[in-house]
């Protein structure tokens, strides 16, 4: 099943997808499951109550009629991976533990959902704001020193993140703090995908484009640290929680191929520079696909004017 | 006015303290008026209702009676920072941009209430479990790009924070990430008071004691980067929401007093130790006060044993 949050004239709504872009709306065939997905993935028999009722249900909205919510458009905690990559390692010459995934944190306030606009920051506050794809895992039934074995009994599913970074911000100290939390910087979705459908998440390949060309692409069997691993690691200290998002990390960018200007070093600004690497800027269009998965797409616009704007 | 958040037999609710134990229930005075701090602070008017709904009541209820929760129990944001008082700095050898603030995440699972038990990790987790007594921001009226000047203006109040760390973790790679997000491993209290009653923050001394003993006091005047600095800077990529918390980094640890073999480096774990540093263990008392402002207490307890829990 691949389940959507939306919102429908301001209305918060879950719906389950018929096709790629076609889906019924929950509150329609089953008006007393809750309207928010969180709250269905935390019923014992959620998803079992899901399938019941989209059983034989025809399409009763579509994406065009809806503003799509991120997945979970408000989880307890959004961890994040840094450096998760083994390629990724090797070409930035970055170094990271090889005992401890590398993890810090993001916030709501910074994703959006599938086909909604994400900001660029003015070229006056930072001019490297760039793309980050990544898999994202959903925590279905929470839980605390999950043994990795277990792991995968805790995940309602996958989605996809692009994790949008602004990076001259991300280094102004140690720690990335404000650079991976500039508001509506980052997406998630288009939906969750439950496990049985998407199937082993490390046999199938990531992929970015930027109005076109591809410009990350590898097999998630390159994870330094996999799914199991961080629930085994975040599950020591923390108890996750349903709805909780385990963002997997980036990998590189792709060289650019001959006569690509755009990707070349000298284009870019900030304290990280690959070859191939471009920045987000308004106009673009950014796809993050997830084979089997699904496309995460959204246009990037220009965030508002440096003026003080009081709530 | 003395704000505080409070579960009765599981209700949650809002109290405006007429002592320093006792409240009056808002609940009680002012129906109406929602049972949550955040959206109290939300309404454009709230304060006000808040002042009329209250004055000339007698106490309905006191501590002994409710469980306290974190003053704003689920903050869409908690932003914490790492070096930011200048003797700290200098004493650690420890470094930091002079420009930017050093900024990390926490999540509220990792906080709980004045008088609520804050969890020590079993030994074979982490021995290194450290106190950080804080000055809180809460933010009121939420803003983008508000000017160091308009500042203050978007202050609910202030309050208390043990930004208790867990120290193996947080140095298990360069970003801190889950050694800052234990569960219940901070705390938040015990009120938030109102800009007008606690004054200029920076005249102020804060104290960490644990079991009566001090071990943190420094004025709130030696901070690198002050509250309206914070303000200024996060809101240049992210919009401030009502609720939104600033934890404003922790000072140093005061010599041992002769005699004093607890706070000696041989007794210390972990990847960080200074002179006169204790870390937390079951049993202990831990009190970080701040002059005008108040008294956040909480008794520490051993975290459940190592072995899987699913929710």
């Amino acid at each position: 099943m691949r389940l959507i949050s939306y919102r429908a004239n301001g209305v918060p709504g879950v719906g389950v997808m018929t096709s790629d872009t076609e889906f019924v709306e929950l509150s329609k065939v089953a008006p007393n499951l809750p309207n928010k997905l969180v709250d269905i993935l935390g019923l014992p028999d959620g998803i079992a109550q899901l399938e019941n009722a989209v059983s034989g249900q025809a399409a009763t909205s579509s994406f065009d009629q809806v503003d799509l919510d991120p997945v979970i458009p408000e989880p307890h905690a959004i961890w994040a991976l840094a450096l998760n990559f083994k390629t990724h390692i090797a070409e930035t010459g970055l170094t990271t533990s090889p005992d401890h995934p590398h993890i810090f944190l993001r916030v709501a306030a910074a994703h959006v959902g599938h086909l909604q606009p994400i900001l660029a920051p003015p070229v006056e506050i930072d001019r490297a704001y760039d793309y980050e794809g990544e898999l994202a895992v959903v925590i279905g039934r929470g839980g605390r020193h999950i043994p990795k074995d277990r792991a995968m009994d805790h995940v309602a599913g996958f989605s996809i993140y692009n994790e949008g970074s602004v990076r001259e911000f991300q280094k102004h100290n140690r720690q990335f703090g404000l650079g991976k939390n500039f508001g509506s910087s980052g997406s998630f979705g288009p939906w969750l995908m439950t496990p049985d459908e998407f199937g082993n998440p490390y046999d199938k390949v990531l992929k970015t484009t930027i109005n076109g060309v591809v410009r990350q692409e590898v097999c998630l069997d390159d994870l330094l640290f996999n799914v199991e691993d961080l629930i085994a690691y975040l599950s020591t200290g923390y108890s996750l929680r349903t709805g909780d998002v385990i963002v997997m990390g980036t990998p590189g960018a792709l060289p650019p191929k001959p006569g690509d200007t755009e990707g070349a070093i000298e284009n870019q600004y900030g304290p990280i520079k690959y070859a191939g690497m471009v920045h987000m800027k308004p106009g673009d269009n950014v796809t993050v696909s997830i084979e089997g998965l699904g496309e995460l797409t959204n246009h990037v616009e220009a965030d508002g004017p440096v003026e003080y704007r009081p709530a």
